[in-house]
């Protein structure tokens, strides 16, 4: 397929305005070839007008019919092939196996969303009539939840298939029932025409309607105002920083109707070692925290990037030979590409800014890198104190970097659970010996997570039924919702109850159909 | 029991500030004499506080010991006998029949939210870990819903016991593992503080912390201010007005983290009247139109304030018959007591202006107020066109008065739609002649309310699994949450994952206790 550099404005590939932009090889550091135009406010006008048209269709299919489609647009990204993975590949400097991995999870989240609404798991309540109740008659009510309506997508950088053009929020709204308006990441806008192209032609393999999904290409960002302030869009999915989410969320606040805001923003996913599971076998853990935070150059947004230990007064020696063996796998680590120029760039400075914190030690440092847009890992130690007083050190750094804050008592550790902002996961390291302080500490946590861990890392997350990718604030803007996993379907639908409604008049979800 | 006028600060009875207010008796428009206390922003820190600390130990009881707790509750409520009814009735002008029909949906209210948690609907997910997944073993993953934290209620006036200090808001929250800061409407302080006794009562019979419910009396807009924009509360719970929920909305989006805010702000709740049923028996329905638009002077936030009538061409006759005989209906109807002085005269001056407006034309009005805080009912009558140029036609008018758009066509119905924001209900009213009519608006309209209703007024609102009391905005600021109905709880839960993690360390709701 020969990539156009268009956006897909409701079943048409459109070129926009002249104006565009090149998506860089962050392997090479230099432009790619293909220029992608900027789409115009005029195009997204029309795609969401639309897409807004195709709800009115969309939204009552059968939860078969939007199965079908989520399934034969599965068919379709595979069916890319070869050319999904070279230039995923050539635009995010991911590897080829990486990218091969991610494109099977993309394709496993839209066939466990099919089969989620296939299985009906929101059963509708049924409440019968009673003609007979006093002091009055009680009516016939059904319970059931229905979309939202035209839902704006933006996509992550880190994922450009699981959480881009048809990742997980793209793939939850369109199981929900909604149309989507997906703003592509201008990191990588050749994988997002050949997603989109694949998302086309199931919407033609099932006849619906072409609104039904549009892709906006450009590098403006009032491109991104025109979708989230319209009036006709009902949601938003967003993943990304925390200050271009908050950007996004205030202009939501601007909206006359208030609508839900689904950002992801950024956590640090803490893991608390626990003094008896720090002594068993400290290399091993070492390792084990090293592999997780260096995992695809730290680019997760599950990375451990803050490691609070707790001593114990009578056993310096395990810390020692923890850190010891940290820095060991460390100091030996390559420094590899990055998803971006900017990414490594601002990577770089956070490191370099840590060197220069007083109350803050260098454990180690990665191979020095060849170009300036490869980064290594690097590890630092700090105390309560200092980590307390530093927003600097309890703020995400993306890349492959973790802070050790070294508690002298448990007391500590609590500390910095209470000043802790909001993250998606933490881990508890711990075993028998450690039990008070994991009963306490599990409980405190759960109010500052979205999932806790029990001796695993946070790095791997599950896309399941009993998954939860959110939590308190920045990690999501909204704490009740998931980003992943089959509850993450649910943020795009909402309740409504029929009263004493004719089944013929019931939508499909309160009827057989 | 002696009123004291006080706020009740996590078990102590506090006057706060020498500033007070006087609630108004509305039959006779004249002071009651009691004066209640400003609470004072020193007074909300400590209840806050308090609650955050009782958060801790709240959130982990079992959902047993939440429910016997709302059991323990409605117990009290109901031993405050003839007091309670005394004092309301004073306070809203409200018959004693109807404040103890509220009375009995408030216990309902109590003991159904306690048997929803008790039947632990929630049930967790569970994945089962399986060592010999391949590329990786899968964790053992389950998912549950916890509690948001310390949630902030403020009172409706016009539910004083259903929608106040312990209704429908702080019920749902105190079910789902919530502490409450309760804001008490100034229109009713006697029948808070007698509740919130009540409350505490049940508090020291189940040997909770104090810090589990708060009460704060005060006319002063910095207290709202105060409990809105505080960081340690979670979600907050409103009903009132547009103007005041959108202060307060605002206000939220003025804080470091988003949180949930479920304001029910307001809706005219059409009535969708077409020729077939028309024609039935165009004076029985004229009946069931004024009856239920008269309903409890009109004071519900189901009232149908705008009926939407399709004229057939061929059939003059009907629409004249229905509207003589709501005029008669009407015409005969004396005024009444509104919830406030302020409720009469805001009444008073849309009626007034609906009667300036070019192009409506005032039906009927019933008989003229003895009082100036007494209010008559009103029946208007206008077109499609002034109706659409029309915002304050648009716009609910809160009381006893409905206005009729008449249609020519079902274009012109469907026109209507289009321009409506969102509503609670709505109703259609057809039978099988109307059915082409009714399949098309019924998914129209389905878009627009939180409930959609067939055959049967708005007014009346069950309390039961399948009640969805929300919707479009205004009718909420989150349309997905219901306010009323088992369904409420979960507005003030949000899903925890828990990965690997030993029986012993899940909280209640992941494991049997």
């Amino acid at each position: 397929m020969q990539l156009t550099g268009k956006s897909l404005i409701a079943g048409h590939w459109e070129k926009g305005s002249e104006l565009g932009f090149n998506a860089i090889n962050p392997a090479l550091n230099t432009p790619l070839s293909q220029t992608y135009y900027n789409a115009t406010e005029q195009l997204i006008e029309k795609a969401i007008e639309e897409a807004n048209s195709a709800f009115a269709v969309y939204s009552l299919l059968s939860a078969n019919q939007r199965a079908e489609f989520l399934r034969k647009i599965a068919d379709n990204i595979l069916d890319l092939g070869e050319q999904l993975i070279d230039v995923c590949n050539q635009e995010t400097g991911l590897t080829k196996d990486r990218i091969v991995t991610e494109r099977s999870r993309t394709l496993h989240q839209l066939t466990l969303y099919a089969q989620q609404i296939e299985s009906q798991e929101y059963l509708p309540v049924f409440e019968a009539a009673d003609a007979n109740r006093k002091p009055l008659p009680k009516p016939d009510i059904r319970l059931g939840y229905i979309p939202l309506g035209v839902v704006g997508v933006f996509a992550a950088s880190n994922f450009p298939l699981a959480y881009s053009t048809c990742g997980g929020d793209t793939a939850s709204a369109l199981a929900a029932g909604c149309c989507v308006i997906m703003k592509a990441h201008t990191s990588h806008p050749g994988t997002s025409e050949l997603v989109a192209s694949a998302v086309l032609k199931a919407i033609e393999e099932c006849e619906l309607p072409k609104g039904v999904f549009s892709l906006i290409q450009g590098d403006d960002y009032q491109l991104s105002t025109k979708i989230v302030k319209h009036p006709k869009v009902k949601a938003i999915g967003f993943t990304g920083s925390e200050r271009v989410g908050m950007i996004l969320q205030r202009q939501v606040y601007d909206r006359e109707d208030p609508i839900p805001f689904y950002g992801e923003l950024g956590s640090t996913n803490p893991q608390f070692l626990l003094p008896s599971k720090l002594s068993e076998n400290p290399e091993q853990l070492a390792q084990l925290f090293v592999e997780s935070v260096t995992l695809g150059q730290g680019q997760f947004c599950t990375n451990p990037g803050l490691w609070v230990v707790l001593k114990d007064e009578k056993d310096n020696d395990s810390y020692t030979r923890f850190s010891n063996m940290c820095s060991e796998k460390i100091k030996v680590k390559q420094a590899g590409v990055m998803l971006t120029p900017d990414i490594a760039k601002d990577y770089q400075r956070s490191v370099d800014n840590f060197k220069q914190l007083d109350g803050v030690m260098c454990i180690a440092h990665g191979q020095r890198a060849k170009f300036e847009h490869f980064c290594a890992p690097a590890l630092f130690e700090t105390n309560v104190k200092t980590f307390l007083n530093s927003q600097e050190l309890r703020t995400e750094v993306f890349g492959p970097c973790a802070v050790i804050v070294l508690c002298e008592s448990f007391k500590d550790v609590i500390r910095v659970v209470d000043n802790m902002k909001g993250n998606l996961t933490a881990s508890i390291h711990a075993n028998q010996s450690d039990r008070e302080h994991v009963m306490f500490l599990s409980h405190k946590l759960a109010n500052k997570v979205g999932r806790l861990i029990y001796n695993q890392m946070s790095t791997g997350v599950e896309v399941c039924g009993a998954m939860n990718h959110g939590g308190p604030f920045p990690a999501s803007t909204d704490i009740r919702s998931t980003s992943v996993g089959n509850e993450s379907i649910k943020r795009f639908q909402r309740p409504i109850c029929y009263q004493n409604m004719p089944e013929d008049f019931l939508p499909c979800l309160l009827k057989k159909c």
